[in-house]
């Protein structure tokens, strides 16, 4: 195991891998240590629970689950576990439009919830565990902050380079 | 335990019964011995593992589900016994009009089917299940041949009474 | 006739057959024989008719249909025949996104029930069928629990190629 | 039989009379003979071909068909005539807010179209029924031309009255 | 003028020829004359204007109205004219998925109706069509049977074909 | 005429009266002068006419159009005149949900704008019309600073009011 | 200020009190101090962003916010803080059946997460920003799992309950 | 600046520049200077607060905002000005269809209005706009009564066009 996993990624299927990789693409870039791997709800079902029941002793502190379709991943690990879940619905290729995923995964009952970020939006769910760590970790909520002054940069680059490509702007 | 159960209704909650019991009256009616309880996939993660993987020990040989909103029931289940699932999507009170429980149940992923009914149709479940049992049993075949011919008499009484009641009609 | 064949088959048009092969290629691979042709709704409904009435006698013990568009082939059969019938919404080319197809099949009335699956799930379809027939058949049960089984280890086998290649988990 | 029936108005249940209903008025009022009754697709099937199939021989020259849900009605009629045949959803009580019995019937495949009207709009079924005949009776095309008089003069009561109740305006 | 002209076909736009040009091809294989233009709602109102106003004068007996997006063609020459008006629904690039069109042709007020047909059905509109005008013209009608048992017989063929390829079916 | 009416508020039915009240309310309330009344696309399509190609003429700036299902009155009128049209979705009673009104109204082809806003808020396309109003009279700009610094006046009242009532809040 | 407030719970509107008190009943029942006011994103934008910029330094962790139809406040907050921002969809009067609030909340584009929870649930954002503090306090962490405990129990009951009142069940 | 600029265009990304470019391409073949920059509402909420609060002291007469997904930059731009606002829905990559774009921009609460145009018709919001100053400039409502002319001139030569390409039309 690695060691320092604080973040849990999993998915559904390794098809999924393509989008889940945004997650652990930020954690890496935020110095997040996590893990990351398969664990399928409905073909793998002791897997999943013993991963979930685990979870909190092994160290995790978040967990990330993405599936798409009758997505019941994330919901089901919530049921498992008292650990926060974020739940990413992915847009799979016999989906309705990515609406199953979403709200497979959004309409949990009270009692159980899931942090639902956007279709197939996996980067966000790394975002968000990293702010959920820093809510006890002044560095992570330090790198947080830069990661959004450089948003910003980006947005204010776009800004002056369509000036420079003749756009007209005064402002 | 009801010895002769073949069917196993079970629901996410209490507050789905007076859905689900319309599941349980049709049996009855159809004399097909059934058990009904309520297990919850995300508040009762262990009775749902431990109900559906007992199933076909126990001598079910169907399981009727029934849940509403994010609705993992069904295809938990179906993911924990190789028994048919007949899954019931539920209206249930902040249901977003119902999608939420009809996508979860409905677009469960390859190798995993769960048999969908119309929203609420916990009749046709009923149904559904009988007509199941009746592939290797003549006599409830025979009870829903019947069964069809009750609901045709019952179309023909309609288009006899409107005709008495003065709407014009030569057929 | 294929003299042996307990799962019919049908679609409402030949472009439906790269959709419902499915169903044939996983009762194939269950040894279950079935019988697979194309019987339209809207353009041959005395075919449809003829089909759906001579079912069961002609040793049929589940109907698989499958259709696009306004679906009306699975409720019709299921309204000739007292045998459980399985609707496959396929998303054809002018469809809705789905929607009209999926909603054709899954909203029967009372009475009427249509085991409806995900949305060109023709695979679970066969699978579907496999579990109906295994209910009074142990040979067919053992072969779908053999099935579960392969399902999981593919996913474990996926957890562990990921491990090899180089992603982090510890589980 | 009403030997003059030019249009024959059907539902899937007499539950959806109170809707049909607005069908006869409109073609009383208009002062074309009509026929109505109940077949249901679903719970009388043999009922359905037979009205169908004998419809033009009978003497109708369009059908109306109603239903709701999962609604087969309209296109089963239309695939068993060449008469022209106009759907009306019905949004029945478990219905998917409508949209269930819209898709079911607008949807048609290629070569079986059904004149699908709005959800609920049996009144404009029965206008487009008259519509139709009136294409070779020039009594009725007058009656039509005069009922959108009427509909024309209502609009400009409403315009006056609101005036008169001391709404500005100019026009 | 096409004096023989029975049906008028209009679109909103040109780049909806491809779409409508089905409705012309079928009432050509029927044998029936028609007409065809661009009549824009939004671009050319006066024209639209004059196009219905005249249409019964000029010898049409039924317009063919197809439009995509906020599709108001259908419903305003619906308006203007006492003729029965079948709308084509067209699934134009920036229509939301179909559903724009669909509902701004189906959802007519009382007193307006409007045939609607499927999402880019430009061909069940030409049948359509014919089936209105076949309510009193013998030769029509016999030759949209005819059309029927063509639409079956393909079926039939289609199934032959699939048996003498080597798939399983006793029908 | 009201001389001085600069907005022109036209709605398909009375029955929108209720709805279309608030923005002649509003625009009451801002001392700006109105003129309101009926006018029906489909009902009454030469008023339709009249009223667009003269708007302009008899003074108005902006034209308010309220509609609900194939809400095709505001499309109309923004294409017989240049006039800024905004449209209101109304939510009329056999509407599905509102969405034909909305797709109806907002989904303009090219060349052919409506200002849509939200379902049944006619408050805020009295509040629109003002501001288009406002970009050439200073005095009308300033009411509608004023009124934005009431809006916010009461949230901060709400807000005083909840601490009052005990909840707790540092802010 | 409420010192030990580590919550902040704001809505957009007064009106939204009854469903976003259900966050601040779970907190106090886990014993967790908030803070609860209104905060409009469009008419008090001064005080939303005073709000957000303000959080982190007043000491606050977690922000839930709570909004209807174009349901900006949660985003907008996010996009103010690095803290972690719980979204709950209000479904307010003029709701599209909640899909405005829904989207607006969750669709939120890379580099701003906004956890979103489902239609209405209050209740399970505060149980989520509980979870949330939890990654850090045993405490709270241990509360939760009794909460767990306690939601299960309430199954259980349910179920003998079920069975005291004659409701045959073997499980 | 552009000192004449009386139209601000903005978008929340640089990748809606290939739709938002429409807008100021028909504002240029009006002759009507605008400005065009990037705004984030999510990424550069100072920058969104300044612009908007500034715009009206700038000269600034109407602003046409653009933006995807979980759109709030229209919204946020009205709330922070008097100016009127038009919202343009874009159809960014992980766009639910669409569908987030346009409830977030169109479902404005009460007494803030967005004037929402058609899913990525940012030509329609530059047409609006002038049509907006026109309300006070006589020489732009001569250029918009001139496009209309052109626009209804195109259609009338496609009508020629297709008749010279052989297609039937008396009209």
């Amino acid at each position: 195991m690695n060691l320092s996993a604080k973040i849990g990624i999993i998915m559904g299927s390794q098809s999924d891998l393509n989008i889940m990789n945004d997650a652990a693409a930020v954690l890496q870039e935020l110095d997040i240590a996590y893990e990351i791997t398969v664990v399928s709800a409905h073909r793998t079902p002791d897997r999943l629970f013993d991963y979930a029941k685990t979870a909190s002793a092994r160290g995790l502190k978040v967990i990330i689950a993405g599936a798409g379709g009758a997505a019941h991943l994330p919901g089901m690990v919530a049921s498992l576990t008292h650990l926060p879940v974020i739940g990413v619905p992915v847009k799979s290729s016999n989906s309705i439009d990515g609406w199953d995923s979403v709200l497979s995964i959004l309409q949990m009952p009270n009692g159980i919830p899931v942090a639902t970020v956007a279709l197939n939006a996996a980067k966000n769910a790394g975002l968000l565990a990293a702010q959920i760590l820093s809510t006890a970790d002044e560095s992570i909520a330090q790198r947080l902050i830069d990661y959004k002054t450089i948003l910003a940069q980006k947005v204010e680059d776009s800004a002056l380079q369509m000036k420079q490509n003749g756009y007209p702007s005064a402002y």
